[in-house]
């Protein structure tokens, strides 16, 4: 089994620096994870983007996909930020046989307490046994892109 | 979506208590792990059994299966210990219609660095995309009934 | 023994909102630090400012001598942002009988890795022994107020 | 500033092997300790013993004062199983000039919750400030040797 993981940023790699009281997005913790949960399969990890995903414009998705589409390595996770995790789920859509799970975090991975290591083992999970299609782990569901939206207030994603 | 817990004791749930130096199965950590994961769905968590895997007897595997038999609330997630877990997740076979995923740790949850929350992640995440069944998921794997087997020596599950 | 507790802000309390990706001083992690460190004095806790150190004032500091000259529970445990913990270290000089410690975190509390429960066990025992006076616990040492600067290149306490 | 650090064994260091269902002393977890809590001193860490306290001889004390007695790097950090740590704090007493404080953990270094860093923090920060003599830094208290017990029934340390 291989897994291929794409990292673009978000707050499940944000990272705090005191000087400037900013907090900006760091070095993937998608291997830090893995490794926490034991894994025992082959995986690489492509980080393509660092971006808050608010910022994620539409060639940011365009270079996504077509990335995927060329590559060869399905499964793929991705972590993403989580205010347009959906709107990427989307644009991913309709890649023949490609079974792509995206992930990420409402704190960040770096946090004492956090929702990434679970929502990594959820969609690590979930690219193994769903269809091909693309999908969103969160909020510990496994929602199909296109069927999700994130509750900004409530600080959830659920199914629409 | 509901999913019903069921906590059978084992590594995952291991409490260390200062005075004895002894290490006990204490309460269940699945509570505080879905709480960490941020999780959106109803659950209820049935906490059958306190042992270490080694312990199970035929018995218990057969009030374990009485107990899934009789009950209405499919999907379940089990949490149980990881010497064993082979052996139990074979004696839940054949019950119609039924979802099963058991999951556990090899490193306790209540650990610094633990693989429980990235395991209960993934369990989580099976039991909702996977055909109905009986599958183990440890290692970062999701394996079916039958084809699993604990590795001692490497400390890890494995297909057959 | 009784300990009282003054908490200022800084860093050591920052907490993280995904949804603005800002990060704000946050509900103080005193009392979760004392209780992991499995204390057994009597304490309280004053919030008296929520602040980043550098937007800490004159009349800020003055607020918090005059808070500690009329008050009579000796000895003080002063949480505060790193930037400008020397400032207000000297603000507080001078105050007859009185013994107060300041420290804080170069990392927040609610970090998986942080010197936060490090810095606030360093400031407990140092405060039982020390003289009256002010000192600065930060960096694995114990600084008297006067003789102490943070260097911000190398995010760390030293000796002046 | 240079701090020795002594391991001895006990609770700070235990370790869980998941196989056997035991817990063993293993590594010490100091340097741990030390690197998050972004010390800025030298120090070294020397593995004397790795036993449970109520395992500890009068032998094994001997050597241990026998050490400290002919090494010339004051102060010292001493690292040690709970139940014992008095009876240990009176046989060091007595060395002409040396500063030394004892430390531990009610629940392994290894754990998510542990007192385990605020107690090596204590005593880090009271091994600087103490006048030369035999301390015990638990339960959020700096005692003298020979003016402390473990309390074992309520778990923790308290004056006599």
């Amino acid at each position: 089994m291989f897994i291929r993981f794409i990292t673009t940023g978000g707050t499940i790699d944000k990272i705090y620096f005191d000087a400037l009281s900013q907090f900006e997005v760091g070095e993937s913790q998608v291997k830090h994870i893995l490794s926490e949960g034991l894994v025992q399969f082959d995986y690489d990890v492509v980080p393509l983007l660092q971006k808050d995903s608010l910022e994620m414009t539409d060639e940011d998705r365009n270079e996504l996909r077509d990335f995927i589409d060329k590559d060869d390595a399905s499964p793929y996770v991705i972590t993403h930020g989580t205010d347009t995790m959906p709107e990427t789920a989307e644009a991913l859509e309709g890649l023949e046989g490609k079974k792509i799970v995206l992930t990420g975090a409402l704190s960040p991975a770096r946090f004492r307490t956090t929702d990434a290591v679970f929502n990594v083992g959820m969609a690590v999970a979930a690219v193994q046994v769903a269809e091909p299609g693309v999908y969103i782990a969160m909020s510990g569901r496994v929602f199909p892109a296109g069927h999700v939206r994130k509750n900004r207030a409530e600080n959830r994603f659920e199914a629409v």
